[in-house]
């Protein structure tokens, strides 16, 4: 059998964690709540007991439809805590009828015309890894088709003299830079979720990449777009720049799938990264680190990495003590040293009362190797790619666990650190009796930084998703009266949309509402994210 | 009486030129072409003889509307070569009737509900500079009020530390940098017309500005906006970034007063340069030239100035020999020296051709000076700023002048250059006999150049008008089947129409239109301006 897709964990089937690793895990975390935990087994396909599927496919699509049990499983839900917990407790009230698989444009169109004339919900379905409820169905369909893109997944064209490729819209991201590295090219864009996300999905969520500043969003890699709405096909010239009327990739960048389903892109690609500099610097404060990295950011060296890890994400992800603040920095180049700006950074944090060991400096020039990362660099590095996979481990054992993001100017950011964290610690004190919070800044701007939290608390097994909703409640309620966006780069989907209907101007929902009649005018593309139908 | 705007001139009335600069520079040019030139007077305010109004402004807001003659002809045009030509020639057959010039945001949405109530069209007006009939009366309209928002002219608030300012959209360049410096703040953004544009003109035309590389626009300076529409007031959130579906900023954005009056803005705001670096780079052709630039500005060494000039340009502007292309180089920074990028992209040049003096490398640190350019940037930055005063002096003497501009991936950049080369000097040798066609990059983008054309030719005094159109005809034409855009920062208004209805995806536009039509249900808000009612 081909390998899996997970239904429940993160990664795939063989991604799923050993009932021994689990148990290790239990014995570790219920020393440190002081509870005994039991370790449930992990649940299996055969396990599954789906709704029967409402809708049968036309003889001319049947070939590329199934209704196979575990796939639909694997398309009812994306991977947040809320999604993971549902899954493992098979709980599936909800799949979509049929899981569409298009293998170029005209079946993606076929598929559309077909939901579109019966009305049937629509989901464009890229790697499925939102934690937003993205791709998840709405409950009053008539039927629900989840369109999975991963079958257009080739880089269809390249153009060294301008840099750019165009890339179907379903490709995962390490097929796309396999396809990209023979011509010495990379898209360069790394979110958490590269293994398990899709170009589409990066551009239809605004998805946060690699860089820290400057080019944060997959928004400034896009060229032109290429997308199939109910109404025909979308397609935007390819240009480097234009101020001619509002921006029309603009309009689709962000637009989770309730316009139409991306099918193309022209990307800005990059020269692989010779030279590279990296460091890091230890504060005495979180405060004090995120002074240093404000500096940093409005000089407008623009360090691809100039990450901020709080003293108890220094410690999870790096094993510092608990007391000191890191900030992770890095600059690369295809083409020029990088020597000099990092030493101006490193100054600039030095003035602020950044402590860097020269040993934790590290300048690599005319070498294409991934070696040579100061100690604490590659290990924040590999506790990012990580992360995802470790809450495999836990999933069913009652932790509460999560992480949420924001975006705030710097002069609102003592604030709004101080009433989020706070709100985290109010409500995992109800609700768990207790937990941990950390943080630390993703990505940087020249006006403020994007925060991210994790929290963890233990829970109680079979309870998880109303102690989860309670506090991931608290917290984002916090973020909107602090000033902050419901996401910076985590999209809105179903579950931010109490929030986001608070933040985005209402007549904005209004245009966006009017804009989306005239290209889905039955309304059937991803209904309910975004805005109502 | 009050400095007022000439009605035909760009700038003041006192910089309208006088007869004896016309006659001499008649003289060189009856030279240069070879014929002999009539220098007719100049017109004057008493010449003008418009429309009576057909509109009466309601007593509540009798005190703050006008219906001046000269005012009226000062708000029916922009400042293209078609403007100021049909002005000079009191050609003004469709005026507005009233002039608004509402005092604060309450003002604005009364004089807008007053039009909407009525059905009038209501003009947004800034600074007037328009060169693409984006401030011009539509045709068909019962009433037409221009609603000026030289009144809302002050910065509101200042947050130094995340660098942001809240300011109103009515200020002009000039007194936004004089309200800016007292706090060691400035914008930067100085598009050719920033003595007589405003930050709402800049907002709703994404003006292109001072910086060439990176943050080329005026977008890269919004944080949100705050804009008056019919149906209420459209306000965004303060965030230094986001991911909350698609931007609202980005739909204002290039919306040319069609979806609501832009009144003020949160923009990001610079330290003033203290560190400086700049030089000028000789080529042997433009295309030499054009690929060092594109080594360049692919590195992402972000210049602030990178400016190409053909041998044409380089010599109209800069005294050189008409055989040389010349690059105009800059770095800047309030923070840190400058002296290494410098180095490096001079290694670049170098290594593409460029020929660089050291005399002409200057690195500058520490100083807050205007002083010490190398003398062609110097040139440069002069000629940039006089250009268009030097048109008020042939307006009427039967020259035909005129600039356009697009922007256009590397790779399909030398056949654009090629085509529209000859698109212009074809119209030109049919339309005039014969003229002269220059060009130089204003902004460049790692997977493209922005190309600003300048054309001029002897017409017919009195057929200037439909001379100049043929002209722009032909060259808007093969930018379009070239792949270019019809702008990269003039925008779209009026004249742009017709090549931007073939660039913009279609069903952008319709969902465009249903935007409108939620924010403006009577279709007052410059209608036919970016797309039909």
């Amino acid at each position: 059998m081909m390998p899996r897709r997970s239904f429940w964990a993160w990664g795939m089937e063989s991604d799923e964690p050993t009932t021994a690793q689990r148990r290790q895990m239990a014995e570790s975390l219920s020393k440190s709540y002081g509870v005994s935990l039991e370790v449930p087994a992990v649940p299996t396909s055969k396990d599954l007991d789906l709704r029967k599927p409402r809708v049968t496919p036309p003889s001319s699509l049947a070939s590329i439809c199934t209704t196979d049990t575990h796939d639909r499983a694997v398309h009812s839900y994306g991977r947040s805590f809320r999604d993971r917990i549902r899954a493992f407790d098979l709980h599936f009230p909800n799949p979509p009828d049929v899981i569409a698989y298009p293998r170029d444009e005209p079946e993606v169109e076929a598929v559309l015309d077909w939901c579109s004339s019966r009305g049937y919900a629509a989901i464009p379905f890229g790697g499925g890894s939102s934690v937003v409820g993205g791709v998840e169905p709405p409950e009053d369909a008539a039927g629900v088709v989840s369109i999975d893109l991963a079958g257009l997944n080739r880089v269809l064209e390249i153009d060294d003299v301008s840099r750019a490729a165009r890339i179907q819209a379903g490709v995962y991201g390490p097929a796309l830079e396999e396809q990209l590295r023979p011509h010495g090219f990379t898209l360069r864009h790394f979110p958490q979720s590269f293994e398990f996300s899709t170009l589409g999905g990066w551009i239809a969520t605004r998805s946060g990449g690699h860089y820290a500043t400057n080019q944060t969003h997959i928004d400034d890699f896009v060229e032109s777009v290429r997308m199939v709405t109910p109404k025909g096909i979308w397609e935007s010239r390819r240009l480097p720049g234009s101020g001619a009327g509002p921006s029309p990739d603009r309009l689709v960048l962000g637009s989770e799938g309730i316009l139409g389903i991306i099918t193309e892109a022209w990307m800005r690609i990059q020269a692989r990264p010779r030279f590279r500099a990296s460091a890091a610097v230890t504060f005495s404060s979180f405060a004090a680190g995120a002074e240093a990295v404000r500096h940093i950011v409005q000089t407008k060296l623009w360090p691809a990495n100039c990450r901020l890890l709080d003293p108890g994400e220094a410690a999870d992800a790096l094993g510092f003590d608990g007391e000191q603040a890191v900030l992770v920095l890095g600059f690369e180049s295809g083409e020029v040293p990088q020597g000099e700006p990092m030493r101006q950074v490193i100054a600039i944090a030095r003035g602020c009362g950044g402590v860097v060991d020269e040993d934790q400096i590290k300048i690599l020039d005319q070498s294409s190797q991934e070696t040579g990362r100061p100690e604490a660099v590659g290990a924040w590095r590999n506790a990012f790619l990580r992360a995802p996979y470790d809450r495999n481990i836990t999933m069913g054992l009652g932790l509460v666990a999560e992480t949420l993001e924001t975006a705030i100017t710097w002069d609102r950011w003592p604030a709004l650190d101080q009433s989020v964290r706070a709100a985290l610690q109010e409500s995992l004190k109800r609700v768990c009796g207790g937990g941990r919070v950390t943080c630390r800044f993703t990505h940087v701007y020249p006006d403020g930084p994007a925060p991210y939290f994790t929290f963890e608390g233990m829970g109680r097994r079979g309870a998880e998703l109303e102690m989860h909703e309670e506090i991931k409640r608290a917290a984002s309620d916090a973020v909107i009266a602090a000033g902050g966006t419901i996401t910076h780069h985590h999209a809105v989907g179903r579950i931010h949309r109490p929030w986001y209907d608070q933040q985005r101007p209402d007549l904005f929902a209004g245009a966006l509402r009017a804009a989306k009649s005239a290209l889905d005018p039955n309304s059937v593309l991803n209904p309910g994210v975004l805005i109502d139908p």
